[in-house]
């Protein structure tokens, strides 16, 4: 069960960790896979802190159609031109060639732009605060578990408004839910900014990001929030009659994040042992080994396990007892390599001394080992799962942090990409030197970082020019 | 608002609580609906209901791809020939013409049995118990919003056993898992039984199913758990090293339930006035419309609302509280055609005498209203959506025990079916009579209920013979 190092091979240690931990498995579906229980689960975690938050800010779940008529893609320029080249179609259904063809949805933004014209009427109906779990396909030629791959799981948010600033504010809100979730449930230390108009959504005014900085560097857009302006509601006919009587284009938001969180996961806390999951979304936070050489001490062990596992459960503590026949070594091992947050071991003497042996996954060699009373140990399991989110937090901000470096020259600027960090670099919005950039050294523009903008202007690294933003430069997945 | 009543035209009843309840709208997709937030959310409700039951009973969730190879689907040949009429096919992909088509998925069983093939090696990986949430497709001829439409939401069980005793127990338990929630939660009094051969899954050995009894007396097939043999085992190659050393193929059972549920509930408990939600799976169980004439009076009577429903808050009550411009006889009418459990009304004399209008959906007239204290409401209010609960369960199984009628000729058969009631029978299994019957009555062979099973034997009410099982027979969705 051992796994690729991370230094030795960084896109082989990935997928060892994504298949030997069972997170997913390969199918012969191309480009497809399949998402194992250990990883559906993280999914189902994901999911539902996602959820709670959409709830929370009052949109409200719903489900459009999986196909979407040709034409209706037609209708936005920008967007089938974007999509174009990555869609599956529908030509045959019920034994027979349709007239039109159907699509396979990509994302929904035209399906539900086309329900929203036929619902929205009146100022009242606004705003229409919408979103959608679903599967969607795109084509990819280059696929890699989780984080491309032509079926992917996600939600898909879509608010229609009355105004410009209230769309451009909702917008904000949910790449800060988006950011919020990332980095209190995920602990990814994401940074949030907008995306340059070579790469911002196809259809869109503008997109705004959460990147998320993986252990060897690269970055990974994690989710994004599009203002769509009015493209999508001139494109659909998309009118209201407002308080003062005049009919009125609204302003549309969409908004997506995926099962790319998965990958953006584990490769933000994994290290050579394999996965590190953050507790608030492991879909198991402490495995119990029972060790005992006789069969006599099995029951003796067991009952100790028992009333443990008990109160784990009495207060949602998510627990896993592997009394498989497996020897102690290999289940450490085994359960370290699957990133649970901590391991408890028991044995006779333990028992006999009422505590128990509690191993922490965040952290490296002595110090990840406790000796702990049995008395108020949900207590203490609680309270080391806070504190094990908190440093997983930590040491990928450290990370993070310590890999963004400022550079004012392209020669800089290629030995920083190069080495597997991020630029920080002034930069003046052009998608052709971007482009350039992009060939001459595979690094692409993440964002431009809401944080770390700065007054006045600065010397653009490629140009020498004066340039009135600061931009992130990084390889990226 | 008002809706065509049942007792008019049960169809046009049908359709029109879907649609302006808001439980889903028409689509301009072929066959696909979209389901609305007030529909997605009781969809969700059934689906937290089953989900919490697959994981008590073991089960975890995973998901496959959307998209099936064609060669797949060939390999079990009863279950091609079954779903091949109504499969559609993407054929282009990524710009170009596929070498293979691929189907979208109408059920999983070839894609799922795939995978089996690959991880099942030992008796160590037995059971293999697996369940998947997902969109499905079949290209119908005719379709009905949440009873049948071209694409629908659904769950799919799909398990793996090493003896036979265990997959047949398996299939039990999950139509007793479907019972259980259909009967305590979804207040449906479902009948559980065996499906004649002719009307079985295609691929399967047989299947058993739970058929509730609609408000027209049509029956509903709510939900399937398929012994499956090994039909697919052998078709896939599934096959494990049992303990005895020998290699053998797996027994396998699949199970599926999907938004049709939805459809089950109003037609179950519906009445002329709209739909009637059991209390467990209503996305509001309980509306609060404060009634007042001067705006002065407003804040007196939202401060006391406020107050309530923190109260509902705190204990989980699901509450909306419906202070929009209409006039409370439209808010009334409304709330009732929408569902809602129970209505609380509540005006300044209230707030004076510390009370409030509790109103129930459940009984008609005057009994349907009473007036309580604001001290203990949140007890009131939930003892009563418990009575409501188990009142529209005693409703519903009435209105089926009047309508299921012994017959033993042909003649009253007819009488008794055209009637719109559930004729039980003896019966011979006998596909080619099955078919006669349907053509000539339309009705069809629901199943071989396993509670209304007798000793010994009766007469065929078709043939006249001896017959050796109890089968009801009745129209149907």
């Amino acid at each position: 069960m051992a796994i690729t190092p991370m230094s030795e091979n960084f896109s082989k240690w990935y997928n060892d960790i994504v298949y030997k931990a069972d997170l997913a498995s390969q199918s012969e579906v191309r480009g497809s896979m399949i998402i194992k229980p250990y990883g559906y689960e993280l999914w189902e975690n994901i999911k539902s802190g996602l959820d709670y938050r959409f709830k929370e800010t009052g949109h409200k779940n719903a489900y459009f159609p999986l196909f979407i008529p040709e034409s209706y893609l037609q209708k936005e320029a920008e967007h089938v031109e974007g999509f174009s080249p990555e869609l599956a179609v529908v030509t045959i259904a019920g034994g027979k060639e349709l007239e039109e063809p159907l699509i396979v949805r990509p994302t929904s933004e035209t399906i539900i732009m086309h329900a929203f014209s036929n619902w929205i009427q009146s100022y009242r109906d606004l705003p229409l605060l919408l979103n959608q779990w679903a599967n969607v396909v795109r084509w990819e030629l280059r696929t890699r578990p989780f984080l491309r791959t032509s079926e992917f799981l996600w939600q898909e948010g879509h608010t229609a408004h009355a105004t410009q600033t209230e769309a451009e504010e909702e917008t904000a809100q949910m790449l800060d839910v988006y950011a919020d979730f990332a980095i209190n449930e995920a602990a990814i230390p994401v940074i949030q900014g907008r995306k340059s108009v070579r790469e911002k959504f196809a259809g869109a005014v503008y997109t705004t990001t959460i990147e998320a900085m993986m252990r060897d560097g690269k970055a990974l857009q994690s989710g994004t929030s599009h203002y769509l302006g009015q493209n999508f509601a001139k494109a659909f006919d998309i009118r209201f009659l407002d308080k003062d009587q005049e009919r009125k284009y609204v302003y549309t938001t969409s908004w997506g994040l995926s099962t790319r969180m998965v990958g953006a996961v584990i490769m933000t806390h994994g290290d050579d042992k394999g996965l590190r999951l953050p507790p608030v979304i492991a879909p198991i936070q402490i495995v119990v080994v029972p060790i005992y050489r006789k069969e006599e001490q099995r029951s003796l062990v067991m009952d100790t396990v028992d009333k443990l596992t008990a109160q784990f459960k009495a207060v949602g503590i998510r627990f896993h007892v592997d009394d498989s026949d497996q020897s102690p070594g290999y289940k450490f091992n085994d359960w370290e390599m699957r990133g649970v947050p901590i391991r408890l071991e028991i044995g006779p003497k333990d028992v006999e001394k009422n505590q128990a042996v509690l191993v922490r996954r965040d952290i490296d060699g002595r110090d990840a080992k406790s000796f702990v009373s049995q008395d108020g140990l949900v207590e203490t399991v609680q309270n080391m799962l806070v504190d094990i989110q908190a440093n997983l937090l930590q040491q990928a901000t450290e990370f993070r942090d310590s890999n963004i470096v400022e550079v004012d020259t392209y020669n800089d600027f290629k030995s920083v990409v190069d080495a597997g960090q991020w630029a920080k670099v002034w930069w003046n919005e052009n998608s052709d030197l971007e482009k350039q950039v992009k060939n001459e050294t595979t690094a692409t523009h993440r964002c431009y970082p809401f944080d770390l903008q700065e007054e006045g202007t600065g010397k653009n690294f490629l140009t020498g020019e004066a340039a009135d933003q600061i931009a992130l430069f990084s390889k990226a997945y």
